[in-house]
């Protein structure tokens, strides 16, 4: 099979699609979620635990693995699938994400970005070229473009000028590729202005891009805002190309913008809570730190199948964390991780039998959410679980 | 099979001897070494990493769990094996070395050690009797009596005193006893003289314990005091009881001890050193954290059959450890516990097979270590690895 995309179906009562992205480190089925895996491991979990969670495809980061610990190493440990042991898909942001997020700390001009390493201060340069150079020596499965990612409150004009920039700098990115080893995504800019998000998306259509992001979104602006866009802009993307809805990841973000079409999602936050004692399950989120889980010997959820699960009590995940002991962030990533890629696993089975709205409905109504206006809370069933 | 230790064969060459542990979480092949779960859990290890490690048993902490969770939510629990998602056996120590390494927060006296919690300043007070009671709680296999191990300094009356009160602690150990579901094991001191050692030695097994401790070692003496004070005193030990060195663990230790007929070690050195970058080899230590590893793209041992040496690099374990990822801990703690469950696994085989004393030699030898007198660099045979 030829790497790209394939749609292998599409909802009736929504515009959600069941898809594969076809790569060279295998199949990933779609809608997938992506764990991320900034520093080139995801924090906590090993390879072979990845794999027992079923994870198809994870995302690492070209800004910190430039930095630290240099394409030059991960050439020399054989590419980033053999450096860190994942012989599965890998996609790779392009760090134009991370360099706009250093405040006062970039310099932006039309050749690139020049910024200080938020490690030890040295001045770097960025740019198109350099992104697509550094992804390609990675040996990333699916490469992003380098973009201009302003911030969610920045006004009009200057959403306009890096929606702009976006296209100007897709064009150098479509052409500093050296192999089509991989596929290249565009990343869609313009904020929530509907006008500049068509604009910019019709700018990266006519480039020939293998899959197509929306960024800039779940930057600060309002979540009503965020899946307006999502519901707005997704009918106008191309039907045959994947779709990733770049840094969203809550389970209500993943069940609302799969019906609108979107393939594939990232978030730091399935790992970031568990490190911090915010447990995921179908009922709400669970703050495991709270003084009533002490002597509890309930699973985090009797229905989860994941390891944390089948072997450990609130109480001893309590412990753990109170102690700052290591094990609790790995407990805890492994729950939070397998809740989400089950919440698509289920998604996917939803969609191959015809019941994906009614699995929306039911998932949004048990985290406490109004399916019929997913940014309401749910008026009858108040979410059981819900507590932080 | 009734629980309790049973003496498969003695080495003709050494003083070593093979062994069984029977408990009601399993058999405990010996000589073994003990992983470290001071706070109910190995420090970034699972439970089902500890099972492919081949850990038979490990030892938990009475000072930690009785401050934290505290005995009654371990109880709640279900016990430390329930809790901790740990089907084999445990050890527990008494909490004796700990309370007495709080210096200045200790009141001693012939009741027991009033103490502050190192984690909020509480007042507690641990006697012999409320430590049986708290390991019966937790329902450890091996339940070690509440001693009084003096600093590796002290002066001989000191280490007189704390060894005559030992045995008085040890019968209200035994008379405390209120069950025979586990095995309870008596603490000789008497620090690095060897009289006061044979005095402890024959108070001890005038009572009727299962095993027999060697504590107060490796606290400050000298490594060969330390294993003059072994070899005097192990041929003296009953022989068909199990003995076990208490906190020691480096790889010369477990080979030298063995052959002066102990069976059981424990030691945070593994997964505390992997920790903090220094990892075992046959060949010597090394510290992952040195430039020269940065683009190594061998592994820590291409011998090592640990999950760690199967999958990754030295020059990705080096960017783990110095981006500060959990993961770092988790790969260098399964590769150092392996090695020294492997090397334990290599000496119970060496003895079933008549070999140990060559197995002992060669390992020696290539840890640089003189077979001949072990405190000594071995002239000929520079390690290899050795840098640290």
């Amino acid at each position: 099979m030829k790497i790209g995309f394939e749609v292998l179906g599409e909802d009736g009562a929504t515009r959600a699609r069941r898809g594969r992205l076809h790569t060279l480190h295998g199949t990933v089925e779609t809608p997938v979620f992506m764990p991320v895996g900034t520093q080139a491991t995801v924090k906590g979990v090993t390879p072979a635990q990845l794999h027992e969670l079923g994870v198809e495809i994870l995302l690492s980061n070209t800004y910190h693995l430039y930095l630290r610990p240099g394409p030059e190493v991960v050439h020399a440990l054989g590419g980033l699938h053999k450096m860190m042991g994942w012989d599965r898909a890998i996609l790779t942001d392009s760090g134009g994400f991370q360099v706009f997020s250093l405040r006062d700390l970039s310099k932006i001009d039309e050749h690139g970005v020049t910024f200080a390493s938020h490690l030890d201060g040295s001045r770097h340069l960025l740019t198109p070229e350099k992104s697509i150079a550094i992804q390609e020596t990675l040996g990333s499965d699916v490469i992003m473009a380098f973009d201009h990612c302003p911030p969610g409150q920045a006004p009009v004009p200057e959403v306009r000028a890096a929606m702009e920039r976006t296209a100007r700098w897709a064009r150098r990115c479509i052409d500093a590729r050296t192999n089509d080893r991989y596929q290249l995504f565009g990343i869609v800019q313009g904020g929530i202005d509907l006008d500049l998000r068509r604009a910019s998306l019709a700018d990266l259509t006519a480039l020939p891009f293998d899959g197509y992001a929306l960024g800039g979104l779940s930057v600060g602006e309002s979540r009503a805002a965020t899946w307006s866009t999502i519901a707005a802009v997704t009918p106008t993307m191309p039907v045959d190309k994947a779709r990733y809805l770049m840094g969203v990841g809550t389970p209500e973000d993943l069940l609302v913008s799969v019906a609108h079409g979107v393939d594939m999602f990232d978030c730091v936050l399935p790992t970031r809570n568990a490190r911090n004692g915010r447990l995921l399950t179908a009922d709400g989120d669970l703050n495991i730190r709270n003084l009533k889980h002490r002597t509890d010997d309930r699973p985090i959820d009797a229905a989860c199948a994941c390891y944390t699960c089948r072997n450990f009590s609130r109480g001893y995940l309590r412990h753990l964390s109170k102690a700052n002991e290591i094990l609790f962030a790995t407990l805890a990533s492994l729950h939070n991780l397998h809740y989400l890629l089950d919440l698509m696993r289920g998604a996917r089975a939803a969609l191959d039998a015809g019941t994906f709205a009614s699995y929306r409905a039911e998932h949004l109504l048990r985290r406490g959410v109004d399916p019929d206006d997913p940014t309401r809370q749910a008026s009858s069933t108040p979410p059981r679980a819900a507590e932080v």
